[in-house]
Protein backbone atom coordinates (compact mmCIF):
# COMPACT_ATOMS: atom_id res chain seq x y z
CA UNK A 1 0.00 0.00 0.00
CA UNK A 2 1.68 3.25 -1.49
CA UNK A 3 -0.34 5.80 0.46
CA UNK A 4 -0.85 6.73 4.24
CA UNK A 5 -4.39 7.37 4.80
CA UNK A 6 -3.69 11.22 4.89
CA UNK A 7 -2.25 11.11 1.71
CA UNK A 8 -5.55 9.16 0.60
CA UNK A 9 -8.14 11.92 2.29
CA UNK A 10 -5.85 14.79 0.75
CA UNK A 11 -6.21 12.84 -2.86
CA UNK A 12 -9.51 12.99 -2.55
CA UNK A 13 -9.74 16.04 -2.01
CA UNK A 14 -7.78 17.34 -4.85
CA UNK A 15 -10.08 18.26 -8.06
CA UNK A 16 -6.92 18.62 -9.99
CA UNK A 17 -3.11 16.63 -10.78
CA UNK A 18 -0.65 17.39 -13.13
CA UNK A 19 1.10 14.54 -15.11
CA UNK A 20 4.17 14.80 -16.73
CA UNK A 21 4.96 12.86 -19.78
CA UNK A 22 7.91 12.78 -22.20
CA UNK A 23 7.84 12.01 -26.07
CA UNK A 24 9.59 9.63 -27.78
CA UNK A 25 12.87 12.14 -28.74
CA UNK A 26 13.26 13.22 -24.92
CA UNK A 27 10.97 16.15 -24.67
CA UNK A 28 8.98 16.17 -21.89
CA UNK A 29 5.30 18.11 -21.78
CA UNK A 30 3.64 18.63 -18.30
CA UNK A 31 -0.16 18.53 -18.66
CA UNK A 32 -3.06 19.65 -15.68
CA UNK A 33 -5.53 16.17 -15.51
CA UNK A 34 -8.81 14.97 -13.36
CA UNK A 35 -7.60 11.51 -11.57
CA UNK A 36 -8.85 9.14 -9.52
CA UNK A 37 -7.62 6.99 -6.46
CA UNK A 38 -8.25 3.34 -7.80
CA UNK A 39 -8.49 1.34 -4.35
CA UNK A 40 -8.80 -2.05 -6.47
CA UNK A 41 -5.33 -1.89 -8.29
CA UNK A 42 -3.49 0.53 -6.01
CA UNK A 43 -3.13 3.30 -8.93
CA UNK A 44 -4.16 6.56 -10.27
CA UNK A 45 -6.13 6.72 -13.18
CA UNK A 46 -6.19 9.35 -15.24
CA UNK A 47 -9.19 9.52 -17.86
CA UNK A 48 -9.77 13.19 -20.00
CA UNK A 49 -11.45 14.36 -23.01
CA UNK A 50 -10.15 12.57 -26.17
CA UNK A 51 -7.54 10.94 -23.96
CA UNK A 52 -6.95 7.99 -26.66
CA UNK A 53 -6.04 10.51 -29.55
CA UNK A 54 -3.57 12.87 -27.03
CA UNK A 55 0.01 13.02 -26.64
CA UNK A 56 0.07 12.11 -23.36
CA UNK A 57 -1.28 8.64 -24.15
CA UNK A 58 0.86 8.18 -26.57
CA UNK A 59 3.74 9.29 -25.20
CA UNK A 60 3.13 6.36 -21.91
CA UNK A 61 2.32 4.03 -24.54
CA UNK A 62 5.56 4.28 -26.14
CA UNK A 63 8.00 4.63 -22.98
CA UNK A 64 5.70 4.32 -19.44
CA UNK A 65 7.35 7.26 -18.30
CA UNK A 66 5.49 9.60 -15.77
CA UNK A 67 5.63 11.32 -12.59
CA UNK A 68 2.51 12.78 -11.39
CA UNK A 69 1.89 15.70 -8.29
CA UNK A 70 -1.14 17.04 -6.54
CA UNK A 71 -0.32 20.15 -4.64
CA UNK A 72 -1.95 23.42 -2.90
CA UNK A 73 -0.97 26.20 -1.06
CA UNK A 74 -1.68 25.79 2.92
CA UNK A 75 -0.25 29.22 3.59
CA UNK A 76 0.49 31.42 1.68
CA UNK A 77 2.89 33.51 4.23
CA UNK A 78 4.51 31.59 5.36
CA UNK A 79 4.68 29.52 2.46
CA UNK A 80 3.73 26.74 2.95
CA UNK A 81 3.02 24.44 -0.11
CA UNK A 82 1.78 20.84 0.46
CA UNK A 83 2.65 18.07 -1.93
CA UNK A 84 1.86 14.40 -2.89
CA UNK A 85 4.65 13.51 -5.67
CA UNK A 86 3.72 10.13 -7.54
CA UNK A 87 6.68 8.71 -9.50
CA UNK A 88 6.19 5.07 -10.98
CA UNK A 89 5.16 3.16 -14.28
CA UNK A 90 2.57 4.50 -16.43
CA UNK A 91 0.26 2.22 -18.36
CA UNK A 92 -2.06 3.76 -21.64
CA UNK A 93 -4.92 1.56 -21.46
CA UNK A 94 -7.64 2.15 -24.33
CA UNK A 95 -10.45 -0.07 -22.67
CA UNK A 96 -9.95 -0.58 -19.06
CA UNK A 97 -11.81 -3.09 -17.55
CA UNK A 98 -11.02 -2.26 -13.61
CA UNK A 99 -11.10 1.46 -13.64
CA UNK A 100 -12.33 3.65 -10.88
CA UNK A 101 -13.99 5.68 -14.49
CA UNK A 102 -15.41 2.56 -15.57
CA UNK A 103 -18.52 2.60 -14.15
CA UNK A 104 -19.25 6.28 -13.74
CA UNK A 105 -17.49 7.72 -16.48
CA UNK A 106 -18.43 11.68 -16.91
CA UNK A 107 -19.80 12.55 -20.58
CA UNK A 108 -17.62 13.14 -23.06
CA UNK A 109 -14.50 10.77 -21.84
CA UNK A 110 -13.99 8.19 -24.17
CA UNK A 111 -13.01 5.45 -21.85
CA UNK A 112 -9.35 5.35 -21.97
CA UNK A 113 -7.06 6.41 -18.87
CA UNK A 114 -3.45 6.60 -18.10
CA UNK A 115 -2.54 4.27 -15.07
CA UNK A 116 -0.36 5.56 -13.13
CA UNK A 117 1.59 2.59 -10.53
CA UNK A 118 3.69 4.38 -7.91
CA UNK A 119 7.30 3.09 -6.90
CA UNK A 120 7.68 5.78 -5.41
CA UNK A 121 6.04 8.74 -3.48
CA UNK A 122 7.04 12.12 -1.95
CA UNK A 123 5.04 14.00 0.33
CA UNK A 124 5.32 17.13 2.66
CA UNK A 125 2.72 19.14 5.06
CA UNK A 126 0.49 16.33 4.60
CA UNK A 127 2.09 13.87 6.92
CA UNK A 128 2.37 15.72 9.93
CA UNK A 129 1.45 19.48 10.99
CA UNK A 130 2.00 22.27 8.33
CA UNK A 131 5.72 23.66 8.29
CA UNK A 132 7.15 20.35 10.53
CA UNK A 133 10.19 18.60 9.12
CA UNK A 134 8.27 15.65 10.46
CA UNK A 135 5.41 15.87 7.53
CA UNK A 136 7.77 14.36 4.89
CA UNK A 137 7.92 11.17 3.79
CA UNK A 138 9.15 9.14 1.42
CA UNK A 139 7.62 5.56 0.71
CA UNK A 140 8.77 2.97 -2.00
CA UNK A 141 12.59 1.78 -3.64
CA UNK A 142 14.76 4.71 -2.63
CA UNK A 143 13.49 4.95 1.06
CA UNK A 144 16.57 4.13 2.11
CA UNK A 145 18.55 7.30 0.19
CA UNK A 146 18.36 10.74 1.71
CA UNK A 147 15.69 13.11 0.67
CA UNK A 148 15.71 14.58 -2.37
CA UNK A 149 12.22 15.99 -2.01
CA UNK A 150 12.49 18.82 -4.64
CA UNK B 1 7.99 37.36 -27.37
CA UNK B 2 6.23 34.36 -26.78
CA UNK B 3 3.13 35.48 -24.55
CA UNK B 4 -0.03 37.53 -25.34
CA UNK B 5 -0.84 40.02 -22.42
CA UNK B 6 -3.46 37.59 -21.69
CA UNK B 7 -1.14 35.23 -20.86
CA UNK B 8 1.36 37.44 -19.27
CA UNK B 9 -1.89 38.48 -16.99
CA UNK B 10 -2.60 35.18 -16.15
CA UNK B 11 0.95 34.39 -15.15
CA UNK B 12 1.36 36.95 -13.26
CA UNK B 13 -1.90 36.39 -11.15
CA UNK B 14 -0.94 32.53 -10.58
CA UNK B 15 1.26 31.64 -7.20
CA UNK B 16 2.46 28.14 -8.12
CA UNK B 17 3.29 26.43 -11.58
CA UNK B 18 4.66 23.12 -11.76
CA UNK B 19 7.51 21.46 -13.23
CA UNK B 20 8.82 18.60 -14.85
CA UNK B 21 12.31 17.56 -15.37
CA UNK B 22 14.15 14.55 -16.47
CA UNK B 23 16.80 12.34 -14.30
CA UNK B 24 19.54 11.70 -16.24
CA UNK B 25 18.18 7.71 -16.27
CA UNK B 26 15.30 8.97 -18.19
CA UNK B 27 12.83 8.71 -14.45
CA UNK B 28 10.76 12.05 -14.81
CA UNK B 29 9.59 14.04 -11.26
CA UNK B 30 7.12 16.94 -11.18
CA UNK B 31 7.17 19.49 -8.99
CA UNK B 32 4.87 22.34 -7.64
CA UNK B 33 7.67 26.05 -7.33
CA UNK B 34 7.18 29.12 -6.85
CA UNK B 35 8.62 31.16 -10.48
CA UNK B 36 8.65 35.06 -12.52
CA UNK B 37 8.35 35.97 -15.66
CA UNK B 38 11.59 38.05 -16.49
CA UNK B 39 10.50 40.39 -19.33
CA UNK B 40 14.73 40.89 -19.75
CA UNK B 41 15.54 37.60 -21.08
CA UNK B 42 11.45 37.06 -21.49
CA UNK B 43 11.76 33.21 -19.85
CA UNK B 44 10.13 32.10 -16.81
CA UNK B 45 12.21 32.46 -14.00
CA UNK B 46 12.29 29.48 -11.12
CA UNK B 47 13.78 29.80 -7.82
CA UNK B 48 13.26 27.65 -4.12
CA UNK B 49 14.63 26.42 -0.74
CA UNK B 50 17.49 25.03 -1.41
CA UNK B 51 16.98 25.23 -5.00
CA UNK B 52 20.81 25.00 -5.69
CA UNK B 53 20.89 21.26 -4.04
CA UNK B 54 17.71 19.83 -5.34
CA UNK B 55 17.26 17.31 -7.53
CA UNK B 56 15.71 19.04 -10.42
CA UNK B 57 18.53 21.98 -10.49
CA UNK B 58 20.85 19.05 -11.38
CA UNK B 59 18.89 17.54 -13.86
CA UNK B 60 18.23 20.19 -15.35
CA UNK B 61 21.76 21.06 -15.53
CA UNK B 62 22.54 17.69 -16.68
CA UNK B 63 20.34 17.03 -19.69
CA UNK B 64 18.23 20.85 -19.89
CA UNK B 65 14.88 19.11 -20.30
CA UNK B 66 11.85 20.92 -18.89
CA UNK B 67 8.07 21.68 -19.07
CA UNK B 68 6.34 23.95 -16.99
CA UNK B 69 2.78 24.51 -16.41
CA UNK B 70 -0.05 26.83 -14.76
CA UNK B 71 -3.60 26.40 -14.55
CA UNK B 72 -6.41 26.54 -12.79
CA UNK B 73 -10.14 25.47 -13.10
CA UNK B 74 -12.23 28.87 -14.23
CA UNK B 75 -15.30 26.35 -13.70
CA UNK B 76 -16.13 22.89 -12.17
CA UNK B 77 -19.32 22.35 -13.46
CA UNK B 78 -18.88 22.62 -16.98
CA UNK B 79 -15.45 21.22 -16.54
CA UNK B 80 -13.02 24.29 -17.65
CA UNK B 81 -9.76 24.48 -16.81
CA UNK B 82 -7.65 26.90 -17.74
CA UNK B 83 -3.72 26.02 -18.92
CA UNK B 84 -0.49 27.58 -19.69
CA UNK B 85 2.14 25.12 -20.77
CA UNK B 86 5.73 26.08 -21.64
CA UNK B 87 7.94 23.68 -23.29
CA UNK B 88 11.59 24.53 -23.72
CA UNK B 89 15.39 24.52 -22.86
CA UNK B 90 15.86 24.54 -19.52
CA UNK B 91 18.92 26.40 -17.93
CA UNK B 92 20.38 25.67 -14.27
CA UNK B 93 21.93 29.45 -12.56
CA UNK B 94 23.55 29.44 -9.45
CA UNK B 95 24.42 32.36 -9.60
CA UNK B 96 21.85 34.72 -11.93
CA UNK B 97 22.79 38.16 -12.86
CA UNK B 98 19.61 39.30 -14.79
CA UNK B 99 17.04 37.26 -12.87
CA UNK B 100 13.46 38.51 -11.52
CA UNK B 101 14.50 37.06 -8.24
CA UNK B 102 17.95 38.94 -7.62
CA UNK B 103 17.07 42.02 -6.24
CA UNK B 104 13.98 40.93 -4.29
CA UNK B 105 14.70 37.50 -3.69
CA UNK B 106 12.31 36.39 -0.07
CA UNK B 107 14.63 35.08 2.74
CA UNK B 108 15.43 31.22 2.72
CA UNK B 109 16.21 31.03 -1.21
CA UNK B 110 19.80 30.51 -1.74
CA UNK B 111 19.76 32.71 -5.13
CA UNK B 112 19.61 29.66 -7.49
CA UNK B 113 17.21 29.50 -10.11
CA UNK B 114 15.93 27.38 -12.91
CA UNK B 115 15.52 29.34 -16.18
CA UNK B 116 12.59 28.29 -18.80
CA UNK B 117 13.41 29.40 -22.20
CA UNK B 118 9.92 29.26 -24.39
CA UNK B 119 9.80 27.23 -27.29
CA UNK B 120 6.25 26.33 -27.67
CA UNK B 121 3.48 27.69 -25.68
CA UNK B 122 0.38 26.24 -25.42
CA UNK B 123 -2.43 28.07 -23.69
CA UNK B 124 -6.17 27.41 -23.60
CA UNK B 125 -9.25 29.27 -22.11
CA UNK B 126 -6.91 32.45 -21.69
CA UNK B 127 -6.92 34.16 -25.07
CA UNK B 128 -10.52 34.10 -25.55
CA UNK B 129 -14.20 33.23 -23.98
CA UNK B 130 -13.93 30.08 -21.17
CA UNK B 131 -15.01 27.09 -23.41
CA UNK B 132 -15.02 28.66 -26.85
CA UNK B 133 -12.68 26.78 -29.35
CA UNK B 134 -11.28 30.10 -30.03
CA UNK B 135 -9.41 30.24 -26.73
CA UNK B 136 -7.00 28.13 -27.73
CA UNK B 137 -3.31 29.18 -28.84
CA UNK B 138 -0.40 27.25 -29.73
CA UNK B 139 3.11 29.50 -30.06
CA UNK B 140 6.68 28.18 -31.20
CA UNK B 141 7.91 25.76 -33.46
CA UNK B 142 5.00 23.33 -34.11
CA UNK B 143 2.91 26.13 -34.67
CA UNK B 144 1.87 25.19 -38.28
CA UNK B 145 1.10 21.33 -36.94
CA UNK B 146 -1.65 20.30 -35.60
CA UNK B 147 -3.17 21.39 -32.70
CA UNK B 148 -2.50 18.60 -29.87
CA UNK B 149 -2.51 20.25 -25.98
CA UNK B 150 -3.00 17.51 -23.90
Amino acid sequence: MPFTDAELTYLSGQLLGRLATSHPDGTLQVNPVGFRYNSGTGTIDIAGHGMSRSRKFRNVAANGRVAFVIDDLASVDPWQPRMLEIRGHGEAIAEPADSAYAATAPAGLDGAIIRVRPERVISFNINGPVGDPTSRRVHGRDYAQPLETS
